[in-house]
């Protein structure tokens, strides 16, 4: 229990405590901090650079934000955590990468500190009103950045259920999945650049696509087939050099953590370009993660057993124990003629086949070179369906909505959905076969405790969709 | 003419001026710096750090490298080129990412600067014994740096030769293009991590192939189809926003330069993952560039017309005007147990079916953002081939040898070519299906003028491959 208060349902209890990067209008923590004459030591290195209201890391707790550098700044760390030097350097840093450069030991040490710190029965923290309000910052008046500098941004294909539907939808139920979906982790190279925050807002792109079944004639034209895809994402911890392969028993220590992640897609553009060479512009105009990354630490507890894999893969993807994390998903669309979030799909990171430690260690096999902070999300994370109920099935969830893309909820535009205009009126619908301008499409996910007693989250990843802004030379 | 001698088949003469980053043992330039009394006025911020021989920005002169920092650090820049302020602090950085991002005008008035002071009918540099010890590095001296800080990597596949080419092996003559290659320039995301300067050794990756075309099982092996492609590739300058395309009479503004590239490629490994998302790991395991960008101004006097476009591309793809680059183009392999290089391949970018700024306008039409130093390759870059002789085709080459990857020169391994032993014993001969440890490729090319009086070349693009190195858990 933290002296923090947070609410059962809070995605943010002292169990998590994810990193994010965040900053103020006023960097309220450091401003004054010359004046101060509280700290046994004087502030290492107090350039002036640090005085400006700077992006910089912090923890989530409750519905709070703890300034790591502000922490720093006192001296915390050099008196109570040896294993972190430099933290002052580290967490006054605009991305995380300095920190999830340093490794497991670390992360582990520093969590175990910042647990302490926050405990309800230590008073260093708790006592302090001066230096509790320099150190917390409501998340309500925090501006969220990317937490890290994304060297590259690769995109796997995991869930057996999407590449199923995908498959079902264009090469019929006999030959749904591809001859080498079950025995490796098919995956691509994404776009770092068009990585962006949640809250970012997304341009409709315009582009190639054909004119119509009928008419398969290309033309230049705005997407009419605008998706989401539900995915979650790893960070890159350490990296290895290029030239040596991450063996799949050491894959796990070279993960730092997870986000949710909206890979926004148009559905017109991939369809006509991908073939050969995968998808290109129909992905890479945005793609959103949450801003706080929730430690592989925080997660263990809900480790549990993935999909059997069958056939065996070959040796250098096998692990034993349970690789799969129990992580509850949901994705709610707000239209733009609506009031309220209304949820159209649930699903779970549990289901995915193959696990982020095949990803990671298939990624390297050919001596591919990681780097701190690269981001690699799992492919779109539909789930099993029972054609009866989830509980026939022993399925959390599992009706028709376990779709993580429009593509497979309107199976591929085919059918509508309906979301109520606002929550207090069910029956006013508004229908969607794509996502519309003015749309918002928010993503969230977390794992709850055996007993119900906490959360632990990752927040949301939200995005609306702007309308195309046509230009001059635009015109196909 | 400059003062400094410049054979005539050098790369590298006062026409061309190539930008790179180079290290020494010692930084000659600015070591010394601090006892000189010959400046008008002191050096800008003289930290520390520009003592240690760190990379920094040169441009190759013949076979010297003249050290801009050392110019920069004389104050050259700040009293001859006022659209140039901060020129020590661009010239002494490890990436030319804060030059590239400057823009045209500069990189104009720059080389203008540059040529004069140059010349052979200067004197400021020419006569000035002491300064020209400090500011000229033979490139024998110096160790090459990759040039830029490169965010995001894409590569196209611009070549109608080779695609028709890989298509009719796989497809058939009938199906060789695919329905889209005619209306875009088909594109997809690389690798940025993975990028290196020539010069580099690669190491054979390891991954799933099938057991043979008879047997179609997945194993765990190293490549058996190592490969090279036969690429340019070109440098972002200034970026544009996320959700702000740039248009094709733009295009050209967003170009610094272009250096030529190898797309190792491990075509079994390739040919196994690729559906349906593209090449991965038979890619992404090292691609080598030339050291030297040369710039578009550079290329300027080599523009000549591209291949007619038909269909008409859509109008966000159309440009007037020459567009395309005749840039003679050789790869020289030297296998492990031979002595000297030799050519198999000759090639010439002006070829391309699309040129380099459609395809900087397709990658931006739906918004995609690109940063300086980006990276875009052509695509592998074979050629016509003609099946009498090139003259009856009036081609420049155009035997068989035209072919940009040994995919093609040995027809997907159905026969093998022959190369000497030597340049002297030409009937001893080494023969080749694809690349065997130990083997080195060498790829160059080059401008002519119209008298052959000088040319605007890349230098060398090299790397020898290195045996696979296996590893305890790593057996399929
Ligand atoms: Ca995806
Ligand atoms: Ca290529
Ligand atoms: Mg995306
Ligand atoms: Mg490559
Ligand atoms: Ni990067």
């Amino acid at each position: 229990m933290s002296f923090i208060q947070v609410p059962k349902n809070s995605h943010f209890p002292i169990q998590n405590l994810p990193y994010g990067i965040f900053s103020t209008v006023q960097n309220v923590g450091l401003e004054p901090f010359y004046s101060l004459e509280t700290f046994s030591q004087p502030l290492l290195t107090p350039s002036p650079p640090l005085l400006q209201p700077s992006p910089r890391v912090g923890v989530a707790i409750g519905d709070q934000i703890l300034d790591l550098s502000v922490l720093a700044a006192y001296n915390f760390f050099q008196q109570g955590l040896p294993e972190l030097p430099h933290a002052l350097h580290i967490f006054s840093k605009p991305t995380l990468n300095a920190y999830m450069s340093l490794g497991k030991s670390v992360w582990s040490a520093t969590r175990k500190f910042l647990q302490h710190l926050l405990s309800a029965d230590v008073a260093t923290l708790r006592d302090n009103t001066d230096l509790r309000h320099r150190a917390f910052v409501p998340q309500a008046t925090a501006r969220m950045h990317l937490p890290a500098d994304i060297g590259d941004y690769t995109d796997f294909y995991c869930s057996r259920e999407h590449a199923t539907n995908v498959g079902v939808m264009f090469r019929g139920k006999d030959n749904a999945l591809q001859p080498n979906w079950l025995h490796l982790p098919v995956g691509y190279h994404g776009r770092a650049s068009s990585v962006v925050v949640s809250g970012t807002d997304i341009r409709r792109p315009a582009g190639q696509r054909l004119v119509s079944k009928e008419n398969p004639t290309p033309m230049f034209a705005p997407s009419a087939r605008m998706d989401f895809e539900l995915e979650m994402a790893w960070l890159v911890g350490p990296g290895n050099e290029l030239g040596e392969p991450v063996t799949i028993d050491k894959a796990k220590d070279h993960i730092f953590g997870m986000v949710v992640m909206n890979d926004w897609s148009a559905r017109d553009i991939q369809n006509w370009e991908y073939v050969p060479l995968g998808p290109f512009l129909g992905k890479n105009f945005g793609t959103t993660i949450s801003p706080w990354v929730v430690t592989l630490e925080a997660l263990e507890p809900f480790l549990v057993n993935g999909p059997a894999q069958d056939p065996k893969p070959l040796a250098y993807l096998q692990e034993s124990g349970p690789t799969a994390y129990d992580v509850h998903l949901e994705v709610k669309i707000k239209p733009a003629e609506a009031q309220d979030f209304h949820t159209i799909c649930r699903s779970n990171l549990k289901y995915m086949y193959w696990s982020i430690t095949q990803q990671l260690a298939h990624h390297t096999i050919n001596g591919c070179n990681l780097r701190t902070g690269d981001l690699g999300g799992t492919g779109t994370l539909s789930g099993p369906v029972c054609q009866f109920s989830p509980f026939l099935c022993g399925l959390d969830s599992g009706t028709d909505d376990s779709y993580g893309s429009l593509l497979e909820l309107s199976w591929s535009g085919s059918k509508e959905i309906s979301i109520p205009r606002s929550t207090s009126t069910p029956d006013d619908v508004i229908k969607r076969k794509f996502i519309e301008d003015g749309d918002s499409i928010l993503m969230t996910g977390w794992c709850e405790a055996p007993d119900g007693s906490y959360r632990v989250g990752f927040g949301e990843c939200v995005g609306k969709l702007l309308p195309w802004r046509e230009r001059g030379h635009m015109q196909g």
